[in-house]
């Protein structure tokens, strides 16, 4: 079995950190394991597999005898290292947003458009965290029925804004109990028994770029630009686990029955649908795990063919270092 | 000017208290005001005005003397006791679910449709909280440019389930904080760093009453049984003040800016609206305040005359107390 050189840009941040043990608990072929980061991180040892990795310095010959180059440091990192890297035969697979809507770059859901990869030149895009998890949810359903419209409300957690966002979240709870001022520094408003409808920054049209992405990735994904689709992104006080509320007008007459069956039988999905029973997906319980959990089905005649459904996942992992540790094994 | 004898049923629980604050703030002409609860609660003493009041326990004779009685004791309490009221010439106000959609009982918010108040035959009915501040905010635009379609997701604070509720959210809070176990009871799931999916109970078809109440009393309070409604409400760990993220189709093209001009003159909205400036309506902002706060107004393509926006209020207060007291205003 052939086994790869991998090196984690970002490795010490939150999605970094969780690449590291995805690619441990999927037993992904290593070879070697190299883990760059900011001069402030480098010279710090982090675990794989029993061994201690010492992190180094990102610097412009960091690509060097690597096969794959996972990307998590945000969008100027990329922006900079990841051209470096794929012009010198490494493929590199990016979690930031900057080559996502590049024409040559393939925006990957394993478990929706795999054949994409194929046509990599270099740098593979990992989607936006709260697209991931719809896509996977809602692939079945649009290759049966056909998407006409799609509504998303999110419930987004604080550790999408990385380890320092849930880190103020659990700093705001202490202050409160303690009744010290509360911290504000990483959010623009106290997260704590809030919500914050805001995610990234606004763009002209009143839409946030995170709502952009959710509209734009998704059509990218399902190679569709007629879906329409409406997004609005919103933090709540959760720290891991991004929620959705969606509602979908189909083109073809379908139950929720013939839906919850279809997704009962589709990659990557676990239906939780026993709403008498007290059970949905909620971020508390899908916090940690891979899978994409999809709950609350029902017809809903909103729309003539009208489904609404509820997805909850854990955008850490399948969010962003399950999906990338997944588009490499099918490298 | 004629001053009323008022009695609060209900008088100890969390709309109970502010309907007291309500009536003493906007200096309702009270006259006399009587306080009734259950056996547990009699005999104790609330303020009004710098008096005390002493708790009365409800009996089948609380009314005698009464002009006016507001209702907010649950379901169960209101259909026992609001008729016997109403048939002894007391008007009630009842703020529970239990006459909402009856036929000869008007459904009021003053914003909206201030003139069904006429038609009481002794009992006006108080709508559902999240019903309440969703009609103050659409209603403008329904008047002006026909909603077709109205796609709601709610995000609604732990004292919409009553002081307990707020509490519980609470006690977890201190809990978490000091590593003890959370406690769950008023909540059917822990509510602190979680969201569920679930508020009142379920139906048949999957959605829950909560749900249905926003669908079936928006279509009667706006006298329209043609308009398409989808709702999914979630309980979110904020204490006070329910927010909800709205999709609407409408009938006439209008643009978020003529909507945002509409709202800004509209009676007890109040548009705040300056994304690039971090300004928008939160929950933390709108507790304990009286308006219904509208912003992240925007044109949406996600329909021909789309438009997506975000609505607050104090869901203790506009949501109940104060609508109450509005109707009791107008009588």
């Amino acid at each position: 079995m052939k086994s790869y050189r991998v090196g984690i840009v970002g490795a010490t941040g939150a999605v970094g950190q969780e690449m590291l043990n995805v690619l441990g608990n999927r037993n992904f072929p290593v070879k070697e394991l190299r883990l760059f980061a900011s001069a402030r991180s480098a010279g710090k040892k982090i675990k794989f597999k029993g061994k201690d990795i010492v992190v180094e310095e990102l610097t412009k010959e960091f690509y060097k005898g690597l096969d794959i180059a996972l990307f998590s440091a945000g969008g100027n990192i990329s922006k900079e290292f990841a051209p470096i890297a794929a012009q010198n035969g490494v493929v590199v697979i990016d979690n930031s947003s900057a080559f996502r809507m590049d024409d040559n770059v393939p925006l990957v859901v394993p478990e929706v458009n795999p054949e994409d990869i194929k046509k990599h030149k270099g740098i593979i895009a990992n989607p936006n965290c709260s697209t991931i998890q719809m896509c996977v949810a809602l692939w079945p359903i649009h290759k049966e029925f056909g998407i006409k419209r799609l509504l998303v409300s999110t419930y987004q957690a604080a550790s999408g804004a990385g380890a320092k966002g849930m880190q103020e979240l659990l700093d705001q709870t202490k202050a409160f109990v303690e009744g010290k001022e509360i911290p504000i520094d990483k959010f623009v408003h106290q997260l704590l028994f809030n919500v914050i409808p805001h995610i990234d920054e606004f763009t002209d049209n009143g839409f946030t770029k995170e709502e952009l992405k959710m509209i734009n990735e998704t059509r990218k994904i399902f190679h569709d630009n007629e879906i329409k689709i409406s997004a609005t992104t919103v933090r709540v006080p959760v720290l891991r686990a991004h929620s959705e509320s969606i509602n979908l007008e189909l083109e073809k007459k379908s139950t929720s029955k013939e839906i919850r069956e279809l997704l009962r039988e589709s990659e990557g999905v676990k239906v939780i649908d026993n709403p008498k029973n007290n059970e949905y997906p909620m971020p508390i319980d899908a916090a940690g795990t891979y899978a994409t959990y999809v709950g609350r089905i029902r017809d809903d005649e909103v729309f003539e063919n009208g489904i609404s459904l509820w997805v909850v996942a854990d955008q850490i992992l399948k969010g962003a270092a399950l999906n990338a540790v997944q588009i490499a094994e099918l490298l």
